[in-house]
């Protein structure tokens, strides 16, 4: 088997939820925007942008809506904005047409770039030494982050990135079989069998890990998040539309 | 200022597009899908899947929707998917409402994890000394990927990524200045000034690199390609709702 310092780093990916009380220093932060921007995108269109949320008070605020208290008090903290908005200036600038930009391929592209960029900016933290978690939860109330950093019209928060020095070491959490995830030329309907394997599997590292212990398989896990949600995001899809995205 | 293998890799990133004919053995692909499945994954829900595309017919016909023919020749071809199907499968043996796996929150959720794989078997890849690109432009003809593949409801054809040994070494191309794309706590409007610099900067850069040169700014490039798309790119909205995301 293939390996190297970089394999290794992928391959043992854990997200951090208790970091140090350390900040990460202005040269690691810059080291973070360089990956991010060097990731590619979709036709060297751009369509991302970052904002790092050092202001107590707003970092008080979106840690209310993730609900997570590491979100105010990690190392640093990453806001990852699909953007539109900076093609849409050049487009206005030269009078023409923008309303490719807020096409359904267009508004994917954007969250494409967003989101490779992050998990670039997660990679680079954790070659160095540093952890990382991705914040979906800031989308428990996508209007108010918009408004919280001023998002115009053709923007829009995809997730946080909350980095730090661990203060923990979490147990690799076991994945789905491959042969569930992974497919020859066409896709292949998911197997019981190999779903009842994957829930004994998730049962006894919940059983046996060394916090937060719970008995609990992979369908119940599956089955509970896809009945219950915060309210606000069921309007998540209202507040793109309202921001410019999907509209055709 | 930080460094380490893989900042350098990550900092050092060009898309290929001329492979040498060799394929990429089987246990490296192994390793790419390993650092594949260990990647984040919006609330633990596996939200994608990935098909290796290894049909000769296949590959043709894809090529013939990107329009590169190096989809058919690099040395491994991999499509990610947006996958809320198997989810959607856990719930309809539960007999319990699926219906939150098709609103616009849990659409996101699929194509992030979709992506955030992807990126990491762009990394890893490189990490071994291959070559990538992310062929975007298998949406040039969503439906026609969907039926290629046999992809069913809550499934999305993402993106693709060929990968194999680099023949090529393209010159790095310069991004946006980072203060155009990185903000402190507020979104900030785009700077008419530095989007002038960075318009000679690609100009240089297009009128100097090594191979198809041109005279071009990043404007030029933008005003462009906001205004000419593949026909059924207008249509990928349509194919999302078709498939069953974004409903709400």
């Amino acid at each position: 088997m293939q390996n190297n310092e970089t394999l290794h780093l992928l391959t043992h990916h854990r997200s951090i939820r208790h970091f140090k009380n350390q900040p990460v220093p202005q040269d690691t932060i810059q080291a973070l925007l360089n990956a991010a921007q060097r990731t590619s995108s979709s036709m060297f269109m751009q369509q991302f942008s970052v904002i790092s949320v050092t202001d107590p008070e707003l970092k008080k605020q979106l840690a209310e809506i993730t609900t997570y208290p590491f979100t105010k008090s990690s190392g640093h903290l990453f806001i990852m904005i699909a953007d539109q908005h900076r093609n849409e200036f050049i487009g206005q600038e030269a009078k023409v047409s923008t309303q490719l930009l807020h096409d359904g391929d267009r508004s994917l592209a954007a969250f494409d770039d967003a989101t490779l960029a992050g998990q670039s900016i997660v990679t680079a933290a954790e070659s160095m030494g540093l952890g990382a978690v991705i914040l979906g939860s800031i989308l428990n109330d996508a209007q108010q982050v918009i408004d919280l950093l001023h998002l115009p019209k053709l923007t829009f928060p995809v997730f946080g990135i909350a980095i730090g020095y661990p203060d923990e070491k979490p147990d690799l959490k076991p994945r789905l079989p491959l042969k569930t995830v992974h497919f020859e030329n066409y896709y292949q309907e998911p197997d019981q069998k190999l779903l009842d394997d994957y829930d004994q599997t998730i049962h006894d590292y919940y059983a046996q890990r060394g916090s937060n212990n719970r008995s609990e398989t992979y369908r119940h896990h599956i089955l509970h998040d896809m009945q219950v949600s915060p309210k606000k995001r069921f309007q998540i899809l209202a507040v793109l539309k309202k921001q410019g995205f999907f509209e055709n």
